[in-house]
């Protein structure tokens, strides 16, 4: 009955959950979970597969800079620490089954639906929700779906929205600075065992649209999806710009 | 300079649009104009085309009882008279390019798009925002995606939702006294000469669904799209329920 030791209770039990990106596992904490950021990439609801050498890395780090970053600025989310190159550790949550989806420039499915220049610069930020659900394709929904669909409660989804927006400012500002722009970015959120929304899943090049601030070029999985190139590169791109490093 | 003979106003001038189930033209006072209802019927974004007899009588019958209703019933709408078996007189307005939908039960995209079985009773009413756009398919959007198309202000917007779930409480408990479900409808709204919001276009079987509250049975335009027969008898069912007839 005496208190594990640490690194005992932070080991990986059993897996949880297996995403497109991502394992999870429990531990020995009920409150703790350890996340695997893997090498596989996948678009277009899961139609294209495919592996970017080193992303479970590269991810698992920029993620763990951004998920700090909030932190210091007021942004609770479930990041508790780095374990390894690709494994963080974590707070339990309960995942809302809904990506909340900031935009800055019109991008990606927005602007196919409705018409748009890609980068063309919104007069301010567009909120979307999606709704996570593989076999229905990840539908755009409303605010209404999301109640009737018992997603959240409109208190939740609120308080998602509003995070969201001071997540935008936050990282827009802080990588503009580092000479990228913030096209759009995808979050998730949990519920604690307290009943408290918090911010989770990941925030990384598979998750944003990041934007070289003078060339344009494309630094994110778009690179992947569209069969751009130098994949893994961009994705380098991004983590040495936020003061990461890998050597591989 | 006198004044125009009453008549010689409502007379058609030119006509000012043609849209798949109706035509609008001018008038000699430029605050009215004349809506002919047509026998054309199309679905599936105009890919399915057809026509169903005397739709134009029948939805221009049907429209004017709801619109009639409806005024009495404090909601402005731009309904003036009838000015023949297919044709109306209405108010001027701008229409705004967005059709608000709102849903007693699931069905149609709804039902299809977050996998619900068809005819699942929604706790309570679920709105839903599409972009008019024959182009982009008419897509589902949100209340930033209106902001940010210039479609409506946030507080016109606010409104254009507020009359609707006033009209679908009086027409859902008017139409159960008929024995009829309103299922749900589509609702668009124009901006008057003074800037003010209002219910416009049609209220028909076109653009509701009604189901037999009893049997269940599609009494709308399901049935063209469906391809289940017994159209025009559905049309014709609806007007006789609601009081209305013709002879043909």
């Amino acid at each position: 009955m005496g208190r594990e030791p640490e690194g005992k209770k932070m080991k990986k039990l059993s897996m949880l959950y297996e995403g497109k990106a991502k394992k999870v596992y429990i531990t020995m904490d009920p409150d703790l979970f350890v996340v695997e950021y893997k090498d596989d990439a996948t678009a277009f609801n899961g139609e294209k597969k495919g592996q970017i050498a080193h992303k479970g890395i590269l991810n698992n780090k920029i993620s763990n800079i951004f998920f700090t970053l909030l932190a210091q600025q007021g942004v609770e989310n479930h990041f508790v620490k780095a374990l390894s190159e690709n494994e963080q550790l974590v707070k339990k949550v309960s995942i809302f089954p809904v990506e909340v989806v900031v935009r800055n420039l019109a991008a990606g499915s927005m602007a196919k639906r409705l018409g748009l220049i890609e980068g063309l610069p919104l007069p301010k930020p567009v909120l979307e929700l999606y709704y996570k659900d593989d076999s229905l394709g990840d539908p755009l929904i409303n605010d209404d779906h999301v109640t009737m669909l018992n997603i959240a409660t409109p208190e939740q989804l609120a308080e998602m929205k509003a995070i969201t927006l001071r997540v935008n400012e936050i990282l827009s500002s802080y990588l503009l600075d580092k000479n990228i722009i913030l096209v759009d970015f995808k979050l998730e959120f949990g519920l604690t065992s307290s009943e408290k929304v918090i911010l989770a899943d990941e925030i990384s090049p598979d998750t944003c649209r990041f934007w070289d601030a003078k060339t344009k070029e494309k630094l994110d999985k778009d690179r992947f999806r569209r069969d751009l190139g130098k994949v893994e590169e961009a994705y380098q791109t991004i983590l040495k710009r936020l003061g990461g490093e890998i050597h591989v």
